[in-house]
């Protein structure tokens, strides 16, 4: 066995301590005689599984009390159908900012059930910033603002959590959530489709305010009705039992790395050290702001395009897998979430130099 | 590590030798130095693994080619809603066929979206028997006729394909899915949550007729659309790769096994040698109408239920789990899907024998 350097964009790079774990115990749970994959999820044992990943996250993000934690299925994706369909409760308009693939997605799900508010959006500058709190337009009457604290595509970063009054503050954390310390109570709602900072893909990690569930939209599907979910502990009926259990053994790594607080240090640390690699070189750019290039997602461009197919062939060579950018955009992306060591990060530095001090 | 024999109705138990390979390449799948679960849904590696497995189930249920054979997410509970949001095209009523827990679960989330015309019901008999053709008051201008054939509770299963005439056949195959060979032309749409006959949970696989889908309710959110699925072979946002990949090496390892044809003469064996244990014996007993007796779910019932809580606990120190039957019904009982081998179905009655010769 032979592990490469995964800079994949989702599902992506999981910590290796995880995968031996899980590999260990997957075809005798704790010697109980039988596969986690195999149990009930109403099982005791699994129920304690569940609980306890339940708990750690709650203890990760230091999640208050009034906000339900959900673990769901259906990717951020069904999310964008979801937060219309129960937060709106009897508003006509949702505020939503946008910046980028990710944004205009939910805004254009969000459109099929309400008057969508763009508040702000940075298409003029093809979305290499993020805008200001002062550029947001806001609407007091809005059921809420969306947006997108990370776009992994355009691989920008809101470096604020904006200020939406008494508005509840919904996010997409698809590629962010718990790469860094962010307080809970600011938002109204959090969704994080798993394959990027949590687990493997088929879970969606949702905190809600409490307040905000009990009123769908008439025509609501019960599997999109948080309360339902809530009331259920996450298990009206048979959830992702072998992805909500792997999510915990992570968010028990997690805690053995420092917690949130830990990683953000060596997030912080990974991404300015590849930036400043891209900065100082004239061969690689990135034209995101500087106050808004993301920490997980870190698109970059070659100077001569035409050497992009020997980049990507050269850099699988060396071990270094999934570099090529988004079809979208073009050019390179490494995606560097907390389950990417930073020797990973120091190896494609090593790389991008040398590749450039050969074809440069 | 001691592997047990395991009843559990689901998360049921998965073939031992495909646990094992899923083991073996968990850090580093077919030497690309990465995990199954830390790849691209959209890399060429992974694609294949997905078309592969299409395919097989496609070859072992003998799929026509004008079905779409889709890999969702949400569990049948999500079905209950998309069914009705995608197939009543226009018409206001469907067909509901009643025989027990699961029927009834559908039936409630369809009346929110449809008039729903029960065709029959066993009520009457407390669900121990399924009805027979003549008894089925179907509608020819029902948009569907949607069943149940094999309740997992009740352990009720139709010995027939009931036959609509030109009205589509829905069926919830949960846990009877690939049990047994059935001619998929004469349905309309199949469903199926994968944790019984297909894989983990937190996959549902759909098959559906091509020209049933593209007519959803208004309001419909996106990820409940088939044909948006069926439009981008079940990636419109990233699928549970793992749970896919997983059930494409179970579907591989049915092919070995003789396909479905093989798995139902083992399947009928293996029901029949554990009805006859319990119809000789007068401490056994089990409810259902002989013809009606599911080949999957076998519940019984012992002569005095003060034992009930004995047996658990004398089954689980022979190694026999997950035998308490279900809250609703109470009693034992024995799920014995695909990956349940002969010699545990034998075990179970040799253990049945040894405590009735015991406490009865």
């Amino acid at each position: 066995m032979s592990r490469k350097l995964n800079f994949s964009a989702g599902p992506a790079a999981l910590p290796e301590e995880v995968l031996k774990q899980a590999q260990e115990e997957m075809l005798d749970w704790h010697g109980h005689g039988l596969s986690i994959m195999e149990m009930s999820h109403r099982s005791k044992e699994y129920v304690s599984v569940a609980e306890q990943a339940e708990q750690d996250l709650r203890d990760l993000m230091h999640v208050p009390d009034n906000y339900k934690v959900l673990f769901l299925q259906g990717g951020a994706t069904s999310q964008f159908s979801m937060i219309p369909m129960n937060l709106l409760r009897g508003k006509k308009t949702a505020d939503y900012i946008n910046t980028g693939v990710w944004s205009i997605k939910a805004i254009k799900e969000a459109q099929r059930y309400c008057d969508v508010n763009i508040v702000a959006t940075t298409e003029h500058n093809n979305f290499t910033s993020a805008p200001t709190q002062n550029q947001l337009k806001l609407d007091a009457s809005a059921a809420y603002v969306h947006y997108t604290p990370n776009e992994t595509i355009g691989g920008v970063e809101f470096d604020y959590i904006p200020d939406t009054g008494s508005v509840p503050l919904v996010a997409d954390m698809s590629s962010s959530i718990l790469s860094r310390a962010i307080d809970v109570s600011r938002f109204g709602l959090i969704y994080a489709g798993a394959q990027k900072n949590i687990g493997p893909a088929g879970l969606t990690v949702v905190i809600v305010r409490d307040d905000l569930i009990g009123q769908t939209l008439a025509g609501t599907p019960t599997m999109f009705d948080y309360a339902v979910h809530a009331a259920s502990d996450s298990m009206n009926n048979t959830p992702p039992t072998f992805g909500w259990y792997l999510a915990g053994l992570i968010f028990q790594w997690l805690k053995r790395q420092g917690g949130v607080e830990g990683m953000e240090v060596i997030n912080r640390r990974k991404a300015e050290k590849l930036y400043q690699a891209i900065d100082q070189s004239s061969f690689y750019a990135n034209p995101v702001a500087i106050a808004n290039r993301s920490w997980m997602n870190v698109p970059f461009t070659l100077a001569d395009a035409n050497l992009d197919n020997l980049f990507i062939e050269e850099s699988e060579q060396a071990g270094l897998l999934n570099l090529k950018g988004h079809r979208s955009v073009g050019g390179m992306r490494a995606s560097i979430y907390n389950a990417v060591p930073e020797a990973a990060v120091d190896a494609l530095i090593e790389f991008m130099q040398y590749f450039e001090s050969k074809h440069g």
